[in-house]
């Protein structure tokens, strides 16, 4: 059974919105185990819909459209849909009341526009939406259904859950589940991690496997297809085990852990805390820590300081440091961790310096050259970088790097 | 002249990201007067990309699609095509010089699958990837011009600005233009900034108005058409003006320009150095401080002190304010405000506390109390603020508000 989520909207091809509809969609049909193999996305234009939803009825089982239940003229869903179906709409009442009824409660006068929004396909069955005015509708054809829920995702995301999903299930049955983990992992590129994985790409099925890179970060996501969600979480955990026996030590965490919150987690478990001295990150890596509620108990506190003079007077870093061997130097981060590590007596010190970008290059030092310095009561390491990337990617690039050091530096002790 | 822009992917079929690369496009593609007429989605898959493929090569002009030129088995948009197309794909081989020089500079091994980055179809132009490893191609057939771009946003961007646009305006001639500028206000509600302008919504023609709000900024867009950019900028001045007329003392900037933007812009004209003590927001102020190049002029320093031991220790509160009125106090964060001055010298001092949940809530000090102190060499000024929404939600709004004090500020002096 196929499904094709149509999107309607002159206002998505003008790209003024972006189209969180055609997701929260995809992400809930996979999960009740419907397959969506084609999205859509067409304007408010007769033609052009006419057009997009006969390609959709020839390729598709089941159509599910968003947007243009609206009582404006640019609001021509059902229209397009009766008219190629063969269908013609007539005025709903319990619908018209619904509507009749919000605007009485609000005191206020219904325009004849929303006479619109309750005229309905010979045939349809009507979605009651108790989030707003539009009713959805289906329209079932001897090989087609055809579904339309209005544009606003609040009332998209409430009508799919209260009317959709149970509708879907009881018509075309349980479909099994399809399930998914992701592996999160840092430190090894894309190629090299595809290559150490390449035959269970290859000989992929069922779970199928899929990379993905986002900021540096490469996951790897496991999708398995079964009747139930016992057997799917079985094929799931299979392949995860054989996954993680080749590139375990680059996975930091599984699904919607960041790397701020299982390194968080990490400091927390073993009673550690961190300070840290950010310089071309300003701030940033801090900031990632403390999106996570409870890492008062672990970060005692940072001081971005990007001036030399903040370097010296906040963090103490030796002045001669600066001078000998300049702000961007193994040195300076160095006397950067130990400098934070003693101002906010903590166990684990951070120093982090570099260059940002566009400007503050050098011709021995370049754009994206960055120290990261971990001091604790035992030892300091250093490490030197060069990351590409604009202003924004060197950061993120930096922050990762630099959670992935604390990680590694607590699992190694 | 019809375009489509597809969207290649089966983590977008599977609704597991959102699809930002389509609008940027759309958005892009319309503000050059190109018209995007329909926008598809397909997965990694070589009969659906070829179905997909098929019709829009039969309904559009111009199809741009994005994703699917990485080097895994996954990656088949330029295969896909060129098999439809019947053509060959060779060895491009400064496209693959480049990919190598990518990897000797970075003192790594390129792995065999990145020779697949470098195929490129018979016949084809090449576009240049200054921000990544795969280069992009077009295809020009008798009737139809295929463009691919990668699917990584910030190469996809970049490319499309550096290597399509002057593309197809040289290809196509210039095709008038939709103009759109949007201006940014923070501080009045969106019902009560509607009602100023009402009758200006209402009246809309062209340019068009629309109201969006994204995390507590409210942006209105004016959009206008016409046959060059000068006329377009007319009609959009005009409606600006009487615009501004109503909210002007709200609108802080205009397009891109963030709030970090225009404050730092700000205190660069006016000389001044700003320097920051934060505690609830863990970063986040200093953190887009710093996103803007050239901020190290103004930004002396910051410190982040989650803990009363590092309010104390390093920025300098004393401990009986902390002992008195607790660390969520405006005395708090009036010392802190202060004493984060003197520490980096900084003309600007703010101190902000506050209680960004989920814990950490007293009975009379609720999650979403903030406190935002700022002081100068001539005055202290603290404002206390009851934020809603979750942790980051009042992080993000905590750093808004602090940074459109700083702003008020300067404007005042």
């Amino acid at each position: 059974m196929i499904i094709e989520i149509i999107s309607t909207g002159t206002e998505l091809l003008l790209g003024q919105i972006v189209n969180t509809n055609a997701p929260y969609l995809a992400r809930r049909l996979n999960e009740l185990g419907f397959d969506v193999l084609f999205q859509s996305t067409v304007g408010d234009n007769r033609e052009r819909m006419t057009q997009v939803l006969s390609v959709a009825l020839a390729r598709a089982d089941v159509i599910i459209t968003t947007g243009g239940l609206g009582p404006t003229q640019g609001d021509i869903t059902k229209e397009v849909t009766a008219a190629l179906l063969g269908r013609k709409l007539y005025l709903h009442e319990p619908s018209l009341d619904h509507i009749k009824c919000f605007f009485t409660r609000r005191n206020l006068n219904m325009s004849d526009n929303n006479l619109r929004q309750a005229m309905i396909a010979e045939g349809a069955l009507v979605l009651k939406n108790s989030f707003g005015l539009a009713p959805g509708t289906v329209v079932e054809t001897e090989k087609n259904t055809v579904i339309h829920l209005p544009g606003p995702p609040y009332e998209m995301e409430g009508m799919f859950e209260q009317e959709v999903a149970p509708y879907l299930i009881q018509r075309f049955g349980d479909q099994g589940v399809i399930f998914s983990k992701t592996l999160r992992s840092f430190g090894l590129g894309e190629s090299a991690l595809e290559e150490e994985i390449k035959d269970l790409i290859k000989a992929q099925n069922n779970p199928t496997i899929a990379l993905l890179v986002r900021g540096g970060e490469i996951t790897v996501r496991i999708t398995a297809k079964a009747s139930d969600q016992q057997s799917a979480q079985k094929l799931i955990d299979d392949m995860e085990q054989k996954i993680r026996s080749r590139i375990d030590k680059y996975v930091f965490g599984i699904n919607d852990e960041t790397q701020e919150l299982v390194t968080g987690r990490l400091l927390a478990a073993k009673k550690l805390t961190v300070a840290l001295a950010e310089s071309c990150t300003g701030g940033l890596v801090t900031n990632r820590l403390t999106d996570i509620p409870g890492s008062s108990e672990y970060l005692t506190g940072s001081v971005v300081c990007y001036s030399n003079a903040a370097k010296i007077s906040a963090v103490g870093v030796p002045a001669s440091t600066l001078e000998e061997f300049g702000a961007v130097s193994s040195q300076a981060a160095q006397a950067m961790a130990s400098g934070i590590r003693n101002l906010f007596a903590s166990d684990i010190g951070i120093g982090i310096t570099g260059i940002a970008g566009p400007g503050g290059a050098t011709d021995d030092k370049p754009v994206g050259l960055v120290f990261i310095a971990l001091a604790d009561k035992k030892a300091m390491q250093c490490h030197q970088y060069n990351f590409i990337g604009d202003r924004m990617a060197i950061k993120q690039r930096t922050a990762n790097t630099a959670l992935s050091l604390i990680r590694q530096h607590i699992n190694a002790l």
